[in-house]
């Protein structure tokens, strides 16, 4: 106990001496800035009406990427994005190719001497199971201040949103503050397969000093927060085959296998009875979360009844001995994420013994696991314990997301922070996100800047789920934190130059 | 092992000391029926294309009557066969409304003093993967001489072949040697709901002599069979749900419950490792098979590989302490139909955490078991069984099977024995069944009188599965049996009466 305790108290102290000198150096410039912003605001409020019928129009188009029927959707969003662009007069704005689907690039690049932000959103989206929203995904709708549809949060919210702050700077000044490049992914949520080559045959193209994640998301409405660690990502698809037709289940039942209890035993054994899992060497590489990590989340305001009820769950599941958001950011998961066998359909019933059966996994992974090796071992375990008569076949993803994480002492780190405390008028916490986002680190590795995440989706807007939807004050409170963050940028910079 | 031996012996030596008296009496008589049943084989030859293309007619049209929405593809029908019975000169040829689906009933009373002989079929179907048929399910083609198409075997050609038969004695003869009421069950591959009562209702206008089920089979190409036993059946369907709404399985994952996997861990503990049922209390009422049964089993000519290779299965489960056919015949069973949990469409992946999962249950059931009390165990166990998270919702079924056995011994018997040995020239094999036919019950419990089967599907026609069929030549098999057999039941009672 006594370690941390010492620790506390001095990241206590720091706080308690720096905050009255704080207070004093932003009060000039919070004047300065407050009517700066107030030009903007204006700008924004004037042309709300207008944004919200943009954004729907862009929800609209069922740009999955996941679903090769949909690639249409993805060209037609590609495309449209491309169009706004230019309508708020960026100097390039063009879909660059690549092996899957574009990446809309737009440009500003009429900032001489002045710092280059990279800003990276995705405007592909999740697929959707139709049956379980209230309102159509593709229909978007505004009610009670929340604009409902696939992708309102996950990821239009950061594309539209960064646009926006751009369009109002440019419409109020006529130029910005610096260089900015967009790069919108069209292949995100299915693991941004292409993306590492796209930046590797533009990296001159994209060559920036900064580099800004739209895909984020804030603690609370009230409480900002920048995005510290990301787990990585590996997904495995399996079919168990145990017949090759499903069979009568009177006639051939009492002799014949059942791919549906086969695949059922299989997952079973994932798991130890603690919730953990049972794949050998599955926790051999996981770095434990370090003393910091650990401080930062005691510090937060952490309250597990949240999450339940925007999940509805009636209980935390997970090993005990790591705290719930420590289990969630610095622990490695095994998910099975879908499914199917036999006859499912809600209506009618089909009395078989199903011949096949699917499931898909997706593993979070923490820092040091690696894709491949997890997905090697998940391999070894389901093929070392398959029940008599079954074989299996297995589907593979064509890459894994690696997990990242991003430094507090940095003067991009600063910008982010700053532009927030500007908004929320607080500071912004500290947190790690379970999720994965592999283009961070594809950034990192071949632009050489971090990519700090400022985005407005907050956690209960069903991203992924059925019924997403992105809160409407998001919009206006993300576009003066962009437009914050770009002019304070300059001229922290341009101080720095002299 | 003395006792099974002693039985044996003695069996093969009543076999050998009867079998020259039985060749003696059959021969003369044999001279008479060929030139009978020779008279029927031109018409039924002469009309073989015509009766195809009305085949393939009825079971173009989808009346599966699991699924409402085909509700007015099952009274089509309906109405179908009602109009084909008329067309041959039935007497009354009309549909009975039930609770659910109607009943198809046709009758010829014009043969008083006669025995009445009640055939049952059904001419509902069972619903369709469509994805999984290689031929679309309901636009019926011929290939190498089978017919292919949902209910081509199951049990269309039940209803098509005892009509046509009908159609031949009355076409050559200008009657019928015994009274014939039809009755064709619409909901038959939903458990027949209905079928009960409307029997209780109609006692008095179905009141019959004899009872033929011709939703039966043999047990090969040569050998014919009939069958002694059903297996009772009830299904159950549960819904596991850990959490209102899927979850993001990165922003969730370590700490919120996964219904798939909760559902998997509930299905994995419904088995012993030895692949029995580990459900307390599910074997407790089941009474063994006989020695007589085992006797039966013990002189089929029982070929594991035949099965397997109809199934595509690569081997033979279940409890090695019974034979495969005694545990297919006289050992209950819990199945798993249908799982499905997240998002399982063959394109896209949803990165989700399941918050629901649902699955189907048939159990087989024999002798002495009840359905509810099975159903009744099986809810026990799951409810002991829930993973912490995890709630469970049961959709039950409105009714079960009850198990049934026929006798041998019995006029019944005989004539449908004898009908067998005619057309195929062999003595027919004594089998069970693991498949349920509930009206089979309902029909002794009300009208007192056992429907034996005597159809002529065969094992390996997909029944219930994709890609089923029906062999041709079990069209003009079937139709010179039934001939023959009401010929003879005729000529065996009006003896009977002299």
């Amino acid at each position: 106990m006594k370690p941390k305790q010492t620790v506390l108290v001095f990241i206590t102290l720091i706080n308690i001496l720096s905050a009255p000198l704080l207070a004093q150096k932003t009060k000039a410039k919070n004047e300065q800035v407050k009517s700066l912003l107030s030009t903007y605001e204006k700008y924004i409020d004037d042309n709300n009406d207008a944004h919200l019928k943009e954004f729907m129009e862009l929800i609209a188009i069922p740009s999955i990427s996941s679903i090769p029927a949909n690639k249409p959707d993805v060209d037609k969003a590609a495309a449209w994005i491309v169009n706004k662009l230019k309508a708020i007069g960026i100097t390039t704005a063009q879909t660059i190719p690549t092996e899957g689907n574009p990446i809309v690039y737009g440009s500003w690049d009429k900032a001489p001497g002045k710092p280059t932000v990279l800003i990276y959103a995705h405007y592909d989206v999740q697929p959707v199971k139709e049956s379980e929203w209230n309102n159509p995904p593709f229909a978007p709708k505004i009610v009670d201040e929340k604009i409902l549809g696939r992708g309102s949060s996950d990821d239009k919210s950061g594309v539209m949103i960064t646009i926006w702050a751009v369009e109002a700077m440019l419409r109020t000044d006529g130029k910005l503050p610096v260089n900015v490049k967009f790069i919108f992914d069209g292949e995100e949520e299915k693991g941004s397969p292409s993306f590492k080559n796209f930046l590797d045959k533009n990296a001159a193209l994209l060559k920036a000093d900064f580099a800004l994640n739209a895909d984020g998301s804030q603690y609370s409405e009230t409480t900002p927060s920048i995005l510290m660690s990301l787990r990585g990502a590996a997904i495995l698809q399996f079919t168990i085959k145990t017949a090759s037709t499903d069979a009568h289940s009177g006639q051939f039942g009492g002799k014949t296998p059942n791919a549906a209890v086969a695949l059922s035993q299989i997952i079973a054994s994932l798991y130890t009875k603690e919730g953990n899992v049972a794949v050998e060497g599955f926790y051999d590489k996981v770095v434990p979360a370090t003393l910091e990590e650990k401080e930062m989340i005691k510090k937060l305001p952490y309250d597990a009844s949240k999450d339940m009820k925007i999940l509805g769950t009636t209980a935390e599941t997970g090993d005990t001995s790591f705290s719930p958001l420590e289990r969630v950011w610095y622990r490695p998961t095994l998910e099975i994420i879908g499914i199917q066998s036999g006859y499912t359909a809600a209506e009618g019933h089909s009395n078989i013994i199903p011949g096949n059966a699917m499931a898909r996994i997706t593993c979070r992974l923490v820092n040091n696991q690696s894709g491949k090796e997890i997905i090697d071992l998940i391999v070894q375990h389901i093929n070392k314990n398959l029940p008599v008569g079954a074989t299996v076949t297995y589907k593979f993803s064509n890459g894994y997301i690696r997990p990242m994480k991003f430094p507090a002492d940095t003067k991009a780190y600063n910008y982010v922070s700053d532009a927030l405390i500007k908004i929320y008028g607080t500071q912004p916490l500290q947190i790690g996100l379970g999720g994965s986002i592999g283009p961070l680190i594809d950034i990192y590795e071949v632009l050489g800047i971090y990519a700090y995440s400022l985005g407005l989706q907050q956690a209960d807007e069903r991203k992924h789920a059925a019924n997403e939807f992105f809160r409407l004050s998001g919009i206006r409170k993300g576009q003066l934190i962009y437009c914050y963050y770009l002019q304070h940028l300059a001229d922290e910079e341009s101080k720095l130059k002299k």
